[in-house]
């Protein structure tokens, strides 16, 4: 089985693989599993040690567009103008995106990054006729909350979504186009919504959700770092444990068990910033909440307060997909994998 | 004031201009009304004779995706090349699209008509910096019935577009670039979904839905007639009048009298194939249902049963916008309209 990550340099594309590559078979769409025999990531940029080094791992690099466009030669593998990696595909876990900062602040990237590149890649599959598990990675931000539309507390599997954001509106368009080529029979997709991720490891990137990271792993490093919103802002939290497991869930489940061509919301845990500060407080003291700079930031409050932070998501617990546990958990979770991360003293 | 209309040579563009025409002024955004001074009819048709003999009228003929991209210069006025015709729109009412029998069976015709056209229109108006009103005219085919994802009995206005078919994906995609692009401030959107309108007059089109019209329009002109659906087939109806003013008043209310950015489902007579063909009968007696050939078409069936039939539309009726009173009044609505098209003995 060849199985093609894009984003697949990026934090949950690398984990993606990791766990794919440690787990050696998948089952795709509710087959029998098989032996992953190839993975490709296919990332702006090159992948990380550990997956170079796997002979099993193959990497592209450069502009998704430019290689769904064919003049993007510049990959490892001589390129995709042939179309090879795309044709041997028989499962694709679509990652790349730009994120929602980035999307807000200039509307072109946006457009270009998650709308066409959608685009292009379901009419590449469609063009080569090989109906590969296609499992799109959409967001929690395709629901927005509004003065003139006010979510509702609970956000459930067939809630409208109301964006808020140009990066909302392109991944709920994106969902569309996922539901419609699938339907057509050009591709079997399936896609989820991710919950907001944390802890992300290492650097940050341009989401306005970053913090939501950053609050916690700059002050286990003994960094300060930024926490920009009000402590009873609600939050809807998944570990990269979690998430990862889902976008593995969505690849192997038979049609039958997936349901409805509308994306799928993954399990979170309903918490608020402040209850986060206070786990990380109990993990690992005082002296890293004191590492905390609350000074408001209007421009990302304005994104992060249109978010819903509450989810009853019926349809994942039926396909056995739970919530972390605790938000303290999932601090505990991120030390143990990442020691070398963890600087504060007295944290283990 | 200047107004364009694509689609403008087509039944409810004509239909639309003549109405605009008429009333000879027009309120935008809930600004005072103003003199319209010319309206715009684009089209791949030339528009029809009364049209084209008004002085305030002009047609540029050509497909709207060349008209766009600026090699559609073959229209009445020179075409639109040099972007004239778009600087110079007050408001735009898009209505051009490829319809949903077309778009099942052409996906890429959709794809271009439907999806590509009005993504392209809206750059257009973002590169001009004009911030028109702009009237998007989406359909109910957003709502889809599916065994996977049955409809609620009643489509409220925030229930969850699931589409069937790639039409309504098409204008759903429709509906989320226009809400961003507002949002964005690029253009003053206002979406509204259209329900099956009946009793068009004119030729039939591609439409799976055609057949609404067709079952009363060819039997009252002594023709036989497709009726290829059963009698409690729900169909959620609304008159080419009570069309247009959804149309005119989305372009004419304020912002918060318009309220969310999601878009307005139109009101409708919610009735059945049986209860129109008994209507049909009520009018113009069992010489005009006895022209109905009852002959299932299983592809029309397929689409059309995906269709609700029931709407609370409270936001429609805020807006002080109303469904028909019933079908026999559209009918008689028909007759008094289009005597010339009315040939059958004894109807009047």
């Amino acid at each position: 089985m060849h199985i093609v990550i894009t984003g697949g340099a990026g934090f949950l594309g690398a984990r993606l693989a990791r766990t794919l590559l440690a787990q050696g078979r998948l089952s795709l769409a509710g087959a029998p599993a098989q032996t992953i025999r190839r993975i490709t990531l296919v990332d702006r940029a090159p992948p990380p040690a550990d997956l170079a080094a796997d002979p099993r791992v193959d990497a592209i690099t450069g502009d998704l567009n430019a290689q769904l466009a064919g003049d993007g030669a510049d990959g490892a593998n001589g390129g995709v103008a042939d179309d090879t990696v795309w044709r041997e595909a028989h499962a694709i876990f679509h990652l790349a995106a730009a994120v929602s900062g980035e999307c807000e602040a200039d509307f072109d990237l946006g457009m270009r990054s998650n709308f066409a590149a959608t685009h292009a890649l379901l009419e590449k599959v469609r063009a080569l006729g090989t109906r590969p598990v296609l499992v799109f990675s959409s967001s929690l931000a395709v629901f927005g909350d509004s003065p003139e539309q006010p979510l509702p507390q609970v956000i459930e599997d067939h809630t409208l979504p109301t964006p808020q954001t140009s990066y909302g509106i392109q991944k709920f368009i994106g969902e569309q186009l996922v539901a419609d080529f699938t339907r057509k029979g050009f591709v079997r997709g399936r896609s989820v919504r991710l919950m907001t991720v944390s802890v992300r490891p290492g650097k940050p990137n341009g989401a306005a959700s970053g913090f939501f990271s950053g609050m916690i792993r700059e002050p286990l490093a003994g960094l300060p770092a930024a926490c920009p919103v009000p402590d009873a802002t609600p939050v809807a939290i998944a570990s990269p444990a979690r998430t990862v497991e889902g976008l593995v869930r969505a690849a192997s489940a038979s049609d039958a068990e997936w349901g409805p061509r509308t994306a799928l919301n993954l399990p979170s845990l309903a918490t608020t910033v402040g209850d986060m500060a206070a786990a990380l407080e109990r993990v690992a003291g005082k002296a890293a909440t004191a590492l905390l700079d609350r000074t408001p930031d209007a421009a990302i409050q304005r994104i992060v307060k249109t978010w819903p932070g509450h989810f009853e998501t019926a349809r994942a617990r039926a396909l056995g997909l739970a919530a972390d546990e605790s938000f303290e958990a999932v601090i505990r979770e991120y030390v143990r994998e990442n020691p070398d991360a963890v600087k504060l003293p007295g944290v283990a």
